[in-house]
């Protein structure tokens, strides 16, 4: 156990100290520069902590090598730690799993599959898009050389199809999101231009400014020019415009937004990895370099004392358990498998790793012979806005006007029926049967499913941690003598739900760990 | 010169003539779907022709290696013509071209270029989108296993910048569409909302329609849905709204639609070949296979006969003349170019070409060494908005997040100003000077540029077919004897100036041809 004495004075150096040293430089606008690059201004919540200090020759082990145990592992590394990281599966990347011919797995008391696709096609059953705002993951993706492509998260050519008597009498009906547009915005034009024209409103705006009003709204509208009426263009495809009161009725345009979010689901550019969401865990393995993560290590149990931590893993593929010592641990498994494991923690902290819920998450893909979206509905990525039991159905954002593709069938982060208990076959019935009702050509154009249901996974045993309040999370960021948590539950943002997430509760173990490791 | 009769009793099968046939067999949902797979619903004009009838040994000489050129040795190698390509260039494409790392040129009269950026980076000086409708295209990127992306057309991150006193109070302005788009609907939705809020308006709706009404208007606005105000708000960063007359007098909403247009500049999506636009003559190279396009041949002349066609050219590399013969001449160089050669058509058909003028088509890519619009600015791919004297200045739809980029700081059609005249090197100050209005940064992160102006470009000698009346057209299209014209000029669509007029004049040109030859 080193006990040297870090080599700079400022072991640490904060987000919030960085700031508060610049503003002391420069003002206050050197600050907003620095924010900027830093990528504050979208209103993240992590900032990759600009630590500083030798750690001498302390050991530390990471549990884990998602997207957070990678992490800490990669930055451990550029601060010159010797480290090692502990993995069960025999893959990098956790819930970034991306399925591709020849992946496998076996649910927890459940089915063995193989997928089946051709070479070339793959699903990322786990996280599929970051927004342009996660700037944490993005520049961890060109610093590791990781090729980024547009996810395109919203198309007009997407369908929206409620059934039974959702959308009144636009139920059971396809209706493009283009359409959708044209007639809200065309139909609104045409009302308020009727109004202007005919001087109904009290407008706060010059004679001149009204004219230049109407004409936007004309423009904008695709109104006829003359009559200044809303009617059937070009632009938005054969067929009249829906009627006013049906769309209004269908509650359709709920959705429409004049401009897209700037974070969450709705966040636009989008971006996700050529190749497959992996890529991006595979970065760190090929920058972390080989001999420092084990593969097929299941965690059995972790003890520490004020001398260190031993930590005995089983390798599940000779069987054999093996006892590690380290100055430190980074636990970077899922709380609810960590839950599981022999640890001495303190009471409050077992009761909040306990307490920490995991989402019902679930994903699909459905290998196509065709891109029949593609050819014959002209729909480029996006998703498919239904009320039906698919959670989101989604076009792929990649290999566009290439012969086959993989559409997600499923994506869901809450019970779908019992469809969890159901044999995966049944699974994929239920899934055809209803995205037929909208691509009557997905039967025939089939060729294989790959079904993940996270619960059933072993080492995940759910998707992402769904019940962290702020104060469970304060105490699950505590550190307790040699042990930090480092999953994405811990994350110190709102997001154990992305990657980001995950990249955030990394930053912050890492950051604890190394004022730990500087002050022993 | 074979005077064999083809093989099948119906040489040609039109589109007309094939979707009467579906409709004879299948009524008119038949002829619906047929149009929907061969994608005539966008309103395309040109449909691949499906050609039957084998050519016996004719033989026929293509002269360019441009797309249209291309597309009739790919058909005519199907058809099994015994067909050879003249190109004067070393490479195929045309204006297809993609400027990397040692690509070089010497302007016509004026000086050599030889590109500098690092490799890996490139720039493409001639067509570089392609929009979903052009299936044409598309489909060919389809058939030879081009990988497409998306092509960012428009960017909510974009920036407006008017100079002068183009844009009123807002001129000299950086305004994001984002927040034009956010405060032009969300100004007009306040206005309306309390008009309805106020009686002021006679709605022909219903009571529970008009209240669904105002709740699509308070969401779609972001207005604050207790008082129905339009205020700052976190998705349209940071900042207040501008003032909604200073947005009218400024003109820039002029360039908001509620959908984007199907077809030309504003269409959506996008595409663009991974790796440059010369992807896609490369894979028809490819397809072709070796020893078919002869490079660096400089046709002379072009003397036909009854008997047949000779076609002598030069060879660059050489100096050596040489002379070769054929059935048949599709000439699909630029009528710029074919002006100059020694050919025997018709006097009609020579005016008809040389009345024929090209666009004064310019490009410059700036390669630098930080994408500081991504980082600095949150931008990824669209274009500027302004008025500077640059064309469009547009920012790359690829390799996102990696370090650097290169930016086309100049895209324009028409002159812009005496830039033609001028050295590189003041075309290149010339746009950094402008471009350094909107992005300070540009000249510290500038490292090298490259500057194509088409019509100093040999074999090029302008851009696209500018001028050509449907009267002209049909002149150019006509078969004189054994040779037919078959550059874009002579597209039957209105589209001479993408790429899918290349593919359509090119299928023209190849079913004038099979119905000559057949005849023969």
């Amino acid at each position: 156990m080193p006990k040297k004495s870090p080599t700079a004075a400022l072991p640490v150096l904060t987000r919030r100290r960085f700031l508060e040293r610049l503003g002391a430089v420069g003002g206050s606008s050197l600050i907003m520069t620095a924010m900027t690059s830093l990528d504050l201004m979208a209103g993240q919540a992590g900032v990759r902590p600009a630590l500083t200090g030798r750690p001498g020759g302390a050991k530390v082990l990471v549990i884990g090598a998602g997207v957070s145990g990678l992490v800490v592992g990669y930055e451990l590394g550029k601060l010159g730690y010797d480290f090692r990281i502990l993995e069960a599966r025999d893959r990098v990347g956790g819930l970034a799993w991306t399925v591709r011919r020849s992946s496998e797995h076996t649910e927890i008391n459940g089915e063995r599959q193989v997928c089946a696709f051709d070479e070339g096609l793959s699903v990322n059953v786990g996280p599929w898009r970051i927004p342009y705002t996660h700037t944490g993951v993005l520049n961890y993706c060109k610093e590791l050389g990781v090729p980024l492509q547009i996810f395109v998260n919203e198309s007009d050519a997407s369908y929206f199809y409620y059934e039974g008597n959702a959308a009144g009498s636009l139920s059971s009906t396809r209706v493009r999101l283009r359409e959708l547009k044209a007639d809200m915005i065309g139909h609104t034009n045409e009302l308020l231009v009727k109004a202007i024209d005919q001087r109904q409103l009290d407008l706060p705006l010059t004679a001149e400014d009204t004219q230049r009003f109407v004409s936007f709204l004309v423009a904008q509208g695709y109104l006829d020019s003359s009559d200044h009426r809303y009617k059937a263009f070009t632009n938005r495809g054969p067929g009249d415009p829906y009627d006013f009161s049906a769309l209004l009725r269908s509650g359709f345009g709920n959705r429409m937004r004049s401009i897209p979010a700037r974070d969450g689901t709705a966040a636009a550019p989008m971006f996700h990895p050529i190749g497959g969401m992996d890529q991006f865990p595979k970065g760190f393995q090929r920058a972390i370099g080989p001999n420092r993560i084990v593969f097929n290590a299941e965690t059995q149990s972790v003890h520490q004392n004020d001398a260190g931590v031993k930590v005995v893993y089983l390798d599940t593929k000779s069987g054999r358990k093996t006892e590690v010592n380290a100055d430190y641990v980074v636990v970077c498994m899922p709380l609810s498998v960590l839950a599981g494991v022999d640890i001495n923690l303190s009471p409050e902290m077992m009761e909040a790793v306990r307490a920490t819920t995991y989402s019902n998450s679930a994903k699909m893909g459905l290998a196509m012979k065709r891109r029949f979206w593609e050819e014959d509905d002209q729909i480029f990525g996006g998703h498919l806005y239904s009320n039906l039991p698919l959670g989101e159905f989604s076009y792929p954002s990649n290999d566009y006007f290439s012969r086959k593709g993989v559409l997600l069938g499923l994506y869901a982060n809450v019970a779908v029926g019992n469809l969890l208990d159901q044999p995966v076959k049944a699974r994929v019935e239920h899934v055809l049967m209803h995205a037929s009702k909208v691509h009557p050509q997905i039967r025939q154009e089939f060729e294989s499913a790959y079904a993940v249901w996270w619960r059933r996974v072993r080492y995940s045993q759910g998707g992402y941690a769904s019940g962290a309040t702020t104060a469970r999370r304060a105490q699950l960021s505590k550190v307790e003598n040699r042990i930090i948590l480092g999953s994405a539950a811990t994350a110190p943002s709102s997001e154990p739900d992305w990657q980001e997430g995950a990249v955030s509760a990394g930053w912050q173990a890492l950051t604890s760990l190394h004022e730990r490791a500087m002050r022993a």
